[in-house]
Formats: C-alpha cells, sequence, structure tokens
C-alpha cells in the first residue's frame, strides 16, 4: 500500500533546490544519478553479502550501510530534471519522464523500504533485516524493470 | 551508465567497509570514490553559488548540502584502499599511499570543516557560513593539490 505522505516530506526535502535545478545540465544531471546510484550499490553490497551468507552478520554494519542507503535515496530524485533522457550516457529510458507520476511511485517506495530497512536493521533482529533487505532490494527491481535500459 | 544492475546481482559487489577492504577490487574503489566526489561537487555548487551571490542566500537550502557534504565526506576514505592508485581512469596520485598519514589528515580536515560548516550554517548566520564555506573549500584544495592530478 502506498501512502502519498511521504510524497510532502520528500517535497519539501527537494523544495529548496527546485530553483537551481532548471539551470542543471543535462550530462551533469546523468553523472550526478549515475554517481548516486554507485554509491548506493557500494552499500547494498556488503548487506548482501551478509543475508546470502557469505560474510558473518555485523548488525552494526549492517545498519551503517542501510543508513547510507536510506539517506542517498532521497537524493536521486534530483538527479533526473526534464531533459536529462540524453546527454552523457545513460540507461534511463524515456518513459521515466513520460510516466513521471509512475516513476516517483517507484522511487517512492525504495525510500520508504530502505527507511524500512534501516528502522528494522536497529531492531536487531538478524532474519528480519535479511527480509526486509531483499524488500528492499525488490523495489529497486521493480524500477529497473521498468525504466531502465538493459543495453 | 551500464552497471548499475551488480548491486543486485550482487556478483562483484564487495564490501567497502574495513574488515572486507582486502577483497575490494581497485577498479569498484576507483569508481565509488569519483561518484562520491561528484555527489560532493553536487552539493557544493549551490552553495558555492550563494556564496559568490550569484544566487539569492536560502539558508534551509544551505544547511540541507552542508549536511550532505559531511555525510559524504565521512564515506571517502574507504575509496581509497591500497592497490587503488592505478585501474580504472583516476586523477589519485600515488603519492596518496605513499603518505598515507599525511593524506588522511588532510581528509580528516575536510571531515571536520564540513561538519564545522553544518553547524555554523544551523547557527543562521549568513556572513559567518559563507566564511565558513570557503574555509571548508579550502580544506578541498589543500587536499588537490598535493594529491590529485591535474591532468
Amino acid at each position: 500500500m502506498r501512502s502519498i505522505l511521504p510524497y510532502l516530506g520528500l517535497g519539501a526535502l527537494l523544495a529548496g533546490t527546485t530553483f537551481a535545478m532548471a539551470a542543471v545540465k543535462p550530462d551533469d544531471a546523468i553523472r550526478y544519478r549515475q554517481a548516486a546510484y554507485t554509491m548506493i550499490g557500494w552499500n547494498f553490497g556488503p548487506m548482501a553479502q551478509m543475508v546470502k551468507g557469505k560474510t558473518p552478520w555485523n548488525a552494526s554494519e549492517f545498519s551503517m550501510h542501510a543508513e547510507r542507503v536510506a539517506a542517498l535515496a532521497t537524493q536521486l530524485l534530483e538527479g533526473f530534471p526534464p531533459g536529462s533522457d540524453s546527454g552523457a550516457r545513460t540507461s534511463a529510458k524515456a518513459e521515466i519522464w513520460k510516466n513521471n507520476d509512475d516513476f516517483k511511485l517507484k522511487l517512492n517506495d525504495f525510500i520508504q523500504q530502505s527507511q524500512r530497512l534501516v528502522e528494522v536493521a536497529k531492531g536487531g533482529d538478524e532474519a528480519k533485516a535479511k527480509e526486509q533487505f531483499k524488500t528492499t532490494a525488490g523495489t529497486c527491481k521493480a524500477c529497473h524493470d521498468k525504466y531502465r535500459s538493459q543495453d
């Protein structure tokens, strides 16, 4: 179930950047959002290794990476200003801007589930944290399946 | 960007924190640290515009960007593991690892001054915030002058 409430917070968070966004060059936005995804991936990695049992469970490390991902998640949308569907090499499909409300819903799912991951991780239950990690990763996949080119 | 998937596929992504550091591939570390700097630059931009008087002073926006930079600053060091002086194209000089203690001191200056920027910005004094921004930017320059190639 999707709540519209988080958008209010997200809107407030991003409101300040709206003004400066107009002047953003598409290439800069593309490089910025790719950087954000790279950092998210860097932090997803160690959590995934724990979830898969390839590295030992480390609650504090897991929480730290979860917190970083949750913070980075809120910084993605500004990397998709109108007009940034082309320029530097990008895997972002044009559908992002054609179906922008749906894209934002999917991005908001990721924001919410990554925040939930922080909360669950802090709760200290390893099994629940691992389960929530999979839920969070599912929100990545849902958006990628629809809005990221596989080329 | 063609390689966002690994954090779902998870195969190649390795931990960025200390205990797993030895297993990080140099190319991944290089791309990670460049991503962190890209995000720092993205957030420095709007602050610099305000400091230069090119955009109107906006205290809450300034604080938001300062907070992001301070958080990102603490995530840089893990992007410089031993052995990541070559691989993907990088401007990092080999001196980073030869003079690693000095490099860490300079990086720590940036961490401290970016945290100080958050505190000053929250204090609400525009002139002091702008002054502290320059001090913080100075810590970037000090490190770049010594450890970043201009090529």
